[in-house]
C-alpha cells in the first residue's frame, strides 16, 4: 500500500470499534487512527483518546472535557466528511450511524460500513449518492464482505447470492419452545461474539433478514435471487452464484477483525499474525439446511419490508430495536419481538423515495409504536 | 465478450475433448470451432469433422483422408502456433500434450491446458516461454480451474493454496484391502467422470499429486505451501488462502463443462443453461479429512518428485503411464502401481534444466523402466 491511510472510527467503544482499533494496532505501518467517536462510554473513550492520540473527537456526554490529550472536538458529519480523514469506519450503531454515514458518502470517501442500519433505511439514498461522488462503500459484516471478496476482479453480475446464517443459538428449537426463553440464552451465540442488540437479531434471525436488504442494495441484486441458507459452523460467511453457475465463498473463523481489516486495506491485504487461520486438521465437516420461516417470523417480516421498501425497514428497524430491548430488560417474551415488529409495519403508512429526515422520523414511529403496543398489552 | 474467438482442441476424441465440443456447441454466439485432433479413435473424429466442419484437422493414422468435409491436415504444433486459432485446447493425453502447448505457448495463444503432463513434466520450460510470450495458460483441470477463479481480481500473491481431493473409490481401505481391488472397482469414481487414465490415477491419488506439481508451477507457489484436503463430496474444487487469513472457495457439481468454459470465456463469465447449478436444498454436508500417506504412496511420490525437480516429474508420468496399463489389463496388482513408479524414480539419474527432449526421454526411460521391472518380476 502506498500512504499512511488516516482512518476515522465512529463508534468506537462498540464490539466493532474496539476491534477496527486493535486492527488498527497491529498495522501501524498502514493505518494512522485520527478521529474517534463514541457515545456514552466516555470511560473506555478517554482511553482510547490516551493511548491513540486522535485529531478529531466526538461523544454524546458534551459536559466533560476527555482526556489531556489535544483534539478538536467535531459532530459525527464533521468528522466523517473531515478532508484529512481517508477512510471513516462507521460502526455507531442504530440509527446513528445514517447520518455520518451520508455525510462521508458526499465527501467522497472510503466508508468500511459496519452499521447495518444506512443500508437497510436508507439503501436508496446512499447508494445513489456513493455513486454520485465516487464514494466506496465497503461492507464490513462478514457476510457482505465474503460476497465483496468473491465479487472482486469479476466482469460480470452474480446470479445469485446465498447468504449463510448460523441459525442462532435456537437454531432446532420449536415455537413453543421459543416462548420460554431467556436473555441470558439469547445472549449467548454459538459462533460469533457481538454486541447485545445483534445477538438477539442473530437469535430472531431479523439480523440475517437486515442482512438481505443490505446485500440487496450493496450488490445492486434483485430480492429473489438472494438466498439464506443456515450454515452452524459460520465458517463459510457468505457465497455468490455466477452466471455460468460456479460459485464463489470465502472463509474463516468468525473474526469480525477479518473483514475490519480487509474493509481498511482493500484492495491490497495485509499480513497480520493476530488473525486466525483456518485449520484443516480439525475442520472435519460444514452443514447446511434451510432457515425455519416458522419458527423465526423475524427473517420474512424483515424481506418483506425491503421488498416493499420507502420507509417499511426503517420502521422495521426502529420497531425491533425498542422490542429487542424491552426482551433484553424481560419486560416481554423472545415470541412478542416479531409480533410487535409485525403489527408496526401493519399499521404503517409507507412513503416512497423518502428523503432522510423522512426515514428518521419513520424510524421514530416504528419505535412509538412498539412502545404503545407494549404498553396497551401491559395494561 | 467481442468477436467470436476461434478455437482449436487438441485431444477432441477423449473425455475433455468432447465435453467441450460440447460447449462449444452450446454457444455458437461465442465460439468457433477450427481445429480438430485427436488420435486412433478416427470414427468419432470423423462424425466430429462432419458435424463442425473446422479448417484444420489432424489424427494419428493417416491412411485414411476421413470425412468429405474439406479441411487442411497441419501436425497437433502447426495446428496449436496458426495464426487464425485465438485459443487452443489442449486435451491431448500423456506426453502427447508437450510439443503443441509449447507450440501455442510460443505463438503466445490462449491455452486452455487439460494435459498436465505439459506443466507437470515441463512446467520449468513451459512456463518461462509462456512469460516470455504473454501466452496464457489458463488452467481446465477443476482443482486449479477453482484456484484461478480465487485468485482472479487478487493483487497479493496467496499464502497457501488448499487441493482438494474426493478421495477416490478407495477412500477408506486399509493397504491390504488394496492388494485385491479390481480395475472395475478402481474404474468407479465416486464423483467424476472422466477417462480410465486419469481415473485410477485417482484411485492411487497419483493424480492429486500431478496436480500438486501443476500448481506449483501454474501458481508459482512453494511446495510446503501447497496441502492436499480429502473432500469426498467434490463440491469445493480447491481453496486459497490469503496473507491476512481468508480462505475463497470455488464450488460446484464434479461436471468438467464449467472449467472448461471458463478457460475459454476468461475473464467473462457465459450463461449456459446446460451447465448444472447448485441445489443448496440438498446439500446437507460437506466433509474433510486428511489424505492417508501410508494407504496412498503416489501422493508422495509425486509431490517428490516435483520438489527433486528436473528430470523426475518425466520420469514419474512416464512410469505411471506404463504402470496404469499394466493393472487395467490385469497384469499387475493395484498396489504394484507404487511399487514400479517408486523403483523408476529411484534409479533414475535426472537431468536438472532439462530441454523438452531430455524430458521426453526421460518420460521414454520411465516407461522402459516399468516395462522391464514388470517383466523381471513376471519370470
Amino acid at each position: 500500500m502506498g500512504n499512511i491511510k488516516r482512518v476515522a472510527v465512529l463508534g468506537s467503544t462498540g464490539s466493532i470499534g474496539r476491534q477496527t482499533l486493535e486492527v488498527i494496532s497491529a498495522l501501524p505501518r498502514y493505518f494512522s487512527l485520527i478521529g474517534l467517536a463514541a457515545g456514552k462510554n466516555t470511560d473506555l473513550l478517554a482511553k482510547q483518546i490516551k493511548k491513540f492520540q486522535p485529531r478529531f473527537v466526538y461523544y454524546q456526554d458534551k459536559k466533560a472535557r476527555l482526556a489531556k490529550a489535544e483534539y478538536e472536538f467535531l459532530s459525527l458529519e464533521e468528522i466523517a466528511g473531515h478532508p484529512e480523514v481517508d477512510i471513516v469506519v462507521i460502526a455507531t450503531s442504530g440509527k446513528w450511524g445514517l447520518k455520518p454515514a451520508l455525510a462521508a458518502v458526499r465527501a467522497g470517501k472510503r466508508i468500511a460500513l459496519a452499521n447495518k442500519e444506512s443500508l437497510v433505511m436508507a439503501g436508496e439514498v446512499i447508494t445513489k449518492e456513493a455513486k454520485r461522488k465516487k464514494a466506496q462503500i465497503i461492507p464490513v459484516d462478514s457476510e457482505h464482505s465474503a460476497l465483496w471478496q468473491c465479487l472482486e476482479g469479476e466482469m460480470s453480475k452474480p446470479a445469485r447470492i446465498i447468504l449463510t446464517a448460523s441459525g442462532g443459538p435456537f437454531l432446532r428449537y420449536l415455537p413453543a419452545q421459543l416462548d420460554k426463553v431467556t436473555p441470558e440464552q439469547a445472549l449467548k451465540h454459538p459462533s460469533w461474539r457481538m454486541g447485545s442488540k445483534v445477538t438477539i437479531d442473530s437469535a430472531t434471525l431479523m439480523n440475517k433478514g437486515l442482512e438481505v436488504i443490505e446485500a440487496h442494495w450493496l450488490f445492486d441484486m434483485p430480492y429473489d435471487n438472494i438466498k439464506v441458507l443456515v450454515h452452524p459452523q459460520s465458517i463459510i460467511h457468505s457465497m455468490v452464484e455466477f452466471s455460468d453457475g460456479s460459485v464463489k465463498a470465502q472463509l474463516g473463523y468468525p473474526d469480525m477483525r477479518l473483514p475490519i481489516q480487509y474493509a481498511l486495506s482493500y484492495p491490497e491485504r495485509l499480513t497480520n499474525p493476530q488473525l486466525p487461520r483456518l485449520d484443516w486438521d480439525t475442520i472435519k465437516e460444514l452443514n447446511f439446511e434451510p432457515p425455519n420461516p416458522d419458527t423465526f417470523p423475524c427473517l420474512k417480516l424483515a424481506i418483506e419490508a425491503g421488498k416493499k421498501g420507502g420507509t417499511y425497514p426503517a420502521v422495521l428497524c426502529g420497531a425491533d430495536e425498542v422490542a429487542v430491548q424491552l426482551f433484553l430488560s424481560r419486560q416481554i417474551k423472545f415470541t412478542d419481538i416479531a409480533r410487535l415488529v409485525a403489527q408496526a409495519l401493519e399499521e404503517h403508512q409507507a412513503i416512497t423515495h423518502p428523503t432522510l429526515e423522512e426515514i428518521l422520523a419513520a424510524d421514530d414511529w416504528g419505535r412509538e409504536m412498539v412502545s404503545a403496543h407494549f404498553k396497551e398489552h401491559d395494561k
